[in-house]
């Protein structure tokens, strides 16, 4: 018998601390159902509460620790009224994505049935798509500085750092998935028109990458008008690639198209397997609804069905547990119970519960 | 009696030439009703069919020639079949923001009675807010560059600059403008957990400019959420800002949430009035339909309305002939006739004749 998948569930803070017991109920149930053996470790630090006791985020050895896991089950990280976000940011999750070298993060955006869109006249199959964003360099340094710091002249320089090797990777992702799709749509992202440097640079990687992928319908927009047509042709999208910074603000905007951020999942991935991925929703810790047991679980759930069919590969047992996972999420939107954000009253434990119920 | 207002008007390039007549018409319009002299100088320049000729966008002398404007009417520029975007944009219109220090980009966002809306259940008056955009420098530079080009190693190095001078200034515009405002609300754009350089400092530069309007209330937002913001609470905003790269953004989400960014204006403000500023539409040259005249001109005529305000400081004949463009393009919208974008059969000359009728 091989060896189970290991796992460390990392609740973090706020509402990750309520959501994480749903997923990993949901997650054990599927495993159970479908026979995938894993086995989780469960982690307090990367959260503000670790930091308030040790003043940092993570112990000297988290690398050590988690390097033998197969993947990271991560809830939401963030406490700004005590812990500033760059910190507690830079110090944990940012840290995970960059050196555990996750280039890829997926995120699908999908309307489903009873769940409100915002968007008129839509209805469950016109928002299907899927974000991969490229998710370890870009827009998101600390490189760069400040020249006569503090007076009138004050100027201030960021840096963006593209490397041929990280984008490519990132394209080559998206195009495989593209041409795995019905589809077979690719959207990319750029503003060669304005960023002048590096969207240019990263336009010619996408038609270099493109010439190996003829069966792929490659359509190059500038980030502003594709935010635009977010909202007004989201049928138009099947797979979006996108930089750090462009995936980040694509990747909330189409789920709040969708209804709301609370239900969208993330997959943080390293696909060669040579460190852990990480699974966490897209929303944040919400410190304004944390301690009333009011949070959506289902991100956290859902990133948990990406896990599972990761861990596979998308194939047996792990795809089988996902599909199970995602349909009694399909049918919990649909009949409830629903949390105060979709209009409910049930509590975070009670759409775990329901969940699990149908799985 | 005071010399007549000097505007040079530049169609540019595709629907810019058909839509650029229609707003001259309002605006001649308005100003004979309510006694504004204007001054018209046609420029066939700061276009793609000048750049086939010349092999420049525009002539050396072109700062002189309109130096001594007090605006300029810009249609759109761009044709990109046979001119690439970068040359085009880089050598007009970007040079005039930069070159004439139009730091702010002012961009209202407003949904009209008459003009279905992406958004579910909402109506006029739920979508109405001012986006003020830093225009001259931030992401958009042409500086960095690439390390070892063409080979596996190459790097790629974007620097985005933002100066105190820069980022007070509009910063200020802001706060004065929602300090004016009844709502007296201002949301400003960040993204200081991820661009940790710049993004950190522009929020202090936000902090210190508001200990000097108490009356403002402001709420800081990352680009993310705030993205996503604008297509689930609308009602939320008053006044945004943001740097150059995250309010181009924004002002094309802004108009499609609000319905087409084909309605959506914009005035390039040198609020100083050292030079002349530029008043555009949002929307592009728009290759596409050009030529068929059926493009909807009410952004450039609304440009020509914003226009007329600000050379008169937003008070008397100005003002008046602002609000009279504006109240005839309601009634269009509300009434007809429309153009193709808007489900009607219209062309761009009719419509322009139906809005110049009404004020
Ligand atoms: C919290 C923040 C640093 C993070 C990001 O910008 O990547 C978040 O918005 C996300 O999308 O995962
Ligand atoms: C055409 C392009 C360079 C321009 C910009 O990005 O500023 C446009 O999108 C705009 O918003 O005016």
């Amino acid at each position: 018998m091989s060896r189970p998948y290991r796992i460390a569930l990392i609740p973090g803070d706020g509402i990750g601390k309520e959501v994480a017991p749903e997923g990993l109920r949901a997650v054990r149930r599927a495993a159970e159902r479908f026979g995938l053996a894993l086995e989780f470790t469960e982690i307090g630090w990367a959260s503000c509460d670790y930091y308030r006791q040790h003043g940092t985020m993570m112990p000297d050895d988290w690398k050590q620790q988690l390097a033998g896991m197969d993947a990271i089950y991560f809830g939401a990280v963030g406490w700004p009224a005590t812990v500033p976000d760059n910190v507690s940011l830079w110090g944990s999750l940012l840290k995970f994505r960059r050196e555990f070298d996750q280039y890829v993060n997926l995120r699908p955006v999908r309307l489903f049935d009873g769940v409100p869109c915002p968007l008129a006249g839509r209805k469950p199959g016109d928002l299907d798509y899927l974000i991969v964003r490229e998710n370890t360099e870009g827009e998101y340094t600390n490189l760069g500085g400040t020249m006569f710091a503090g007076t009138e002249r004050e100027i201030v320089i960021q840096e963006s750092v593209f490397s041929r090797h990280g984008t490519d990777r990132v394209l080559k992702f998206a195009f495989e998935l593209a041409a795995s799709r019905a589809r077979r749509h690719l959207t990319v992202a750029t503003k060669s028109n304005g960023v002048a440097i590096s969207m240019p640079w990263w336009d010619s990687r996408a038609d270099e990458m493109a010439k190996a992928y003829p069966q792929v319908a490659v359509d190059k927009q500038h980030i502003d008008i594709l935010s635009a047509r977010f909202v007004l042709q989201p049928q138009r999208f099947d797979v979006v690639v996108a930089s750090n910074l462009f995936g980040d603000i694509l990747s909330d905007l189409g789920p709040a198209t969708a209804g709301t951020i609370g239900l969208a999942p993330s997959a943080n991935l390293n696909p060669e397997r040579r460190f852990p991925s990480l699974f966490e929703p897209v929303h944040g810790s919400a410190p304004d609804i944390y301690g009333r047991n009011v949070a959506n679980p289902i991100a956290m759930i859902w990133s948990g069905a990406l896990m599972l069919d990761f861990l596979t590969g998308g194939q047996g047992a792990g795809r089988a547990a996902h599909d199970a996972i995602v349909r009694a999420i399909e049918t919990v939107l649909r009949e409830g119970p629903r949390t105060p954000d979709l209009g409910g009253s049930a509590s975070t434990t009670e759409l775990g519960e329901a969940v699990a119920a149908l799985i």
